[in-house]
């Protein structure tokens, strides 16, 4: 059998745009790092107009994740799922908040129907929205896929905080202006 | 900031188990190589009980998956998620099936929320399902997580035909072989 292994990066511009000493205190704070990652993604071309991060409840990003389906040919490669996997790679540990620490994912859009599972087992206190399903699927043709009826009650229900709407203006422009610029679906 | 990237790889094991040419027919045939790898990851203490592989039309395997959030510190690496990112780094497609041809998931047991998503987005045209989540949560302290209520009409009305119930039996002694060995459930 093919040997075959995964290997995803961030690309690099993204390591220089986060300053490790810099507090994100308010939602608002973090949901705006999410939102300027996902813009940086488009202008840059490195990916999809998504982007995450990954703080601790000193507000310090431990990980960030931009979308890099196309690049690296990986469905899973989701910008939740990159701050997830970065945030466990760089921690050590499968679930967050195994250290009895609180933690926070913020993302520019809600998540879709694979990140939002993924969600659930990454060791998250808290769930930080930007735009609506409704916002990704109205500004681009992204499917956001099959959620519980009760999405946020069973996050909620599993210990995890979950926050909508928080800059959703930006977090709309930021889509419209991928597809503006005729941006890749998928 | 930090760089980190992320490199999951599966247990050297699973590339000697797997015959390139061989076709893999039925679906039993192919739900028997999960469990099979299922039962091997435990054995050899390389991950979790659960295994998945993804096969062509053909029945000649794409490339299989099985369980590495503990070796990985990566709640992302459950069997499925391994099973479709190899598959795409094969195929260097982020779509399985962008190609025209059928793939099929097989897997040892249900997927849980995380491995559902992405079922949706991998580009399969047939899901073939061991052990029932049910199973999973009597025999094992895994959880599954929320689904949606008719998860598996959400898939068919996107293309993929669920089949579940394949070799349930066996499916269910590798789970109980599992927690009889004492494993660790997280």
């Amino acid at each position: 059998m093919l040997y075959v292994q995964v290997h995803l990066t961030l690309p690099a511009w993204v390591h220089d745009e986060i300053d490790p000493a810099a507090r994100f205190v308010s939602d608002e704070d973090k949901v705006a790092l999410a939102i300027r990652l996902s813009q940086r993604n488009v202008e840059l071309d490195t990916g999809g107009p998504f982007g995450a991060a990954v703080f601790d409840g000193d507000g310090r990003v431990v990980a960030a994740g931009v979308n890099r389906v196309v690049q690296h040919n990986c469905s899973v490669a989701h910008a939740e799922m990159m701050a997830f996997m970065t945030a466990q790679a760089r921690t050590q540990r499968f679930r967050l908040n195994d250290d009895g620490r609180r933690y926070s994912l913020a993302t520019s859009a809600q998540p879709c129907c694979q990140c939002y599972g993924a969600s659930v087992w990454a060791g998250i206190d808290e769930l930080l929205i930007g735009a609506r399903s409704e916002d990704v699927e109205e500004l681009t043709e992204f499917d956001e896929g099959p959620l519980p009826a009760d999405w946020v009650g069973e996050l909620e229900r599993r210990g995890i905080a979950v926050r909508r709407d928080i800059l959703r203006d930006d977090a709309r422009r930021a889509l419209a202006a991928y597809s503006a610029r005729g941006g890749l679906m998928y």
